[in-house]
């Protein structure tokens, strides 16, 4: 099967969660900046989730270019981490309405766990259905930042109850972390001869 | 007509009804474990009707396999099923919101049975547009499933009014039934010699 | 240029133009019939509207297989016919939250009214960039379908001022008109000797 | 890395940001037109913004089709691009329900500005990939109005806090000085013997 539908499904949703968040922020009735100041932390929050989501539709981008076939179990783990990330808007507005206050942040942290592992699992589908040379598993190598992340999102969620800014803290730094360019899939697909 | 823009189309809106439903899910005003309590029902609803729709998304995926070509009536079978589908944002709100209370879980049945029937003419449509010799018609056998679950629907919505908590657990089995992997149709394709 | 991404945005606005419809259907509150009994003339409506925006789509889907290359201002011209069909989720909501009354259902009228001259525009600068031998001008011949209805939806905006519930037998009829199947395109496709 | 994916994922978000500004037009309670008046304000800054993002749809078609392929850092400037995007139907429903007050008018020129830039940021990446003999440079030239516009949202926004009405007049010119048709690219195109 082709994986042409699957990729124009998840971008179609990720295009949409991505921009269902701004209807979260609620157009203030005032007209002066009195009325914006408390949609401070609801525009940082989606700042967050734009860019983790960003983050999520490069990657799925680059680990389906290893890959041409799709099979029945990718198409749900595909599906499995659309539904964490259909979570994103709910928990980025309980936050930002919230101001970061202790549980929203540790669900906000918990959703994007779940999305991480998530992530791995349909990972793990491409490289099962690769078999032995397969390529997604060349290109990720040691994988560091795929396994970092879920151990960050941990600290962060208990770290939420007692001082939730350095949970937010955490959350920024994973997605630094991601958003350094990383080659590795284009040096895989390099190095094997293929055009990306 | 190429069959593209029809399952592009389908796509489209399954990708809207899939995300918006988490638009029912409304942001709790506290943020404590109390706040989120309520929206207990609301996610298990949207657990359900997500899987749900995630079935018949891989199903449609898998029929349209096994043509090429598109008629008028194909398309207008597929925009009834995606009437039906796209009440089921209104219905599972209605569900989760109230609890699992009888007429909600009755309606919420009652709008699967209806897709389950969109489905059903959708799928006779490419059957009969591929004549004698359809792959579809090989593909799906007896299609017990396809016959079982309206049944089981019509069956769940009545009881719904006595015992609504029964009703859920018949939609819980259906999908349950339809998640188990069900390779028909890619054996028929692999079969027929021709690659899905 | 080709017509790909023309149509690929036609459709995504219509799927979400189609779906948004549903969140407008707020959940009533209460859990027995006599809640779901207001929602009546908002379902009523939807049908109606999600019918007349199939027709679009299939029309669209149509019109667009006569062609291969796109002008800059069939590229205005189909975004015109996108902003009146995005006002149709608006005029669907105000006749339906109030039953059918005047204004409403004249506004709701005038709204297709336009959303069929910007088709019409549409299908003009096809026809004007296809020259002398254009196909879709033979196909659609004396078009005496896209010549009445602007004509019945004027007469309905008027209509609702004194009788709305005559407009409404307007507009389902004129639904019913474009309903029957129309193998003007297929036709001169198929005369024409090419696939369509 | 093909382009495909990037023009359909910014097709898709710019198809639901322009839809989703319908959504903020809230029904009115009443059926008379009195219950419309209110709504002018709003339904004349959604005009405006659909046109505007109607010319970055446009504006993006064409800009992409002097490029085949695209780089990890033109992935991100396009979403950077698609982010000041996304807030546009906020500050068009804010500036709307204000009757075109002075802040909301400001800082709905502030996010065009910001879109304008990210648009030239986009546009600077893929020029820098095509290395010397940039088909894109060519096309643009001079790209006066590219530079010209960012001077008329400063100006604008800066207006605003004393005539936010001239402030309305600046992006109404804007629109229209970019709806003229814009030959550049496909003259630049055909001038290199490419087909557009």
């Amino acid at each position: 099967m082709g994986k042409g539908r699957m990729e124009t499904f998840f971008d179609g949703v990720l295009a949409i969660i991505i921009t269902i968040m701004v209807l979260e922020m609620k157009v203030p009735h005032g007209d002066n900046i009195g009325a914006l100041y408390p949609l401070l932390p609801v525009v940082l929050s989606y700042v967050l989730s734009f860019v983790y989501l960003g983050i999520y539709w490069n990657n799925h981008h680059h680990m389906l270019h290893t890959t041409r076939e799709v099979t029945g179990s990718m198409l749900w783990a595909n599906l499995h981490l659309l539904f964490w990330l259909s979570l994103v808007p709910f928990t980025t507005a309980w936050m930002g309405e919230n101001h970061f206050a202790r549980l929203p942040a540790a669900v906000y942290g918990f959703v994007l766990l779940m999305a991480a592992i998530a992530y791995f699992i349909l990972q793990q589908r491409i490289i099962a259905a690769q078999g032995e040379d397969s390529l997604l598993k060349k290109a990720i190598g040691s994988d560091w930042k795929g396994r970092l992340s879920p151990v960050l999102y941990v600290a962060a969620v208990i770290v939420a109850f007692a001082a939730p800014w350095i949970s937010i803290g955490i959350y920024v730094l994973v997605a630094l972390l991601w958003l350094v360019p990383d080659r590795r899939i284009e040096r895989a697909l390099a190095h094997d001869g293929r055009q990306p």
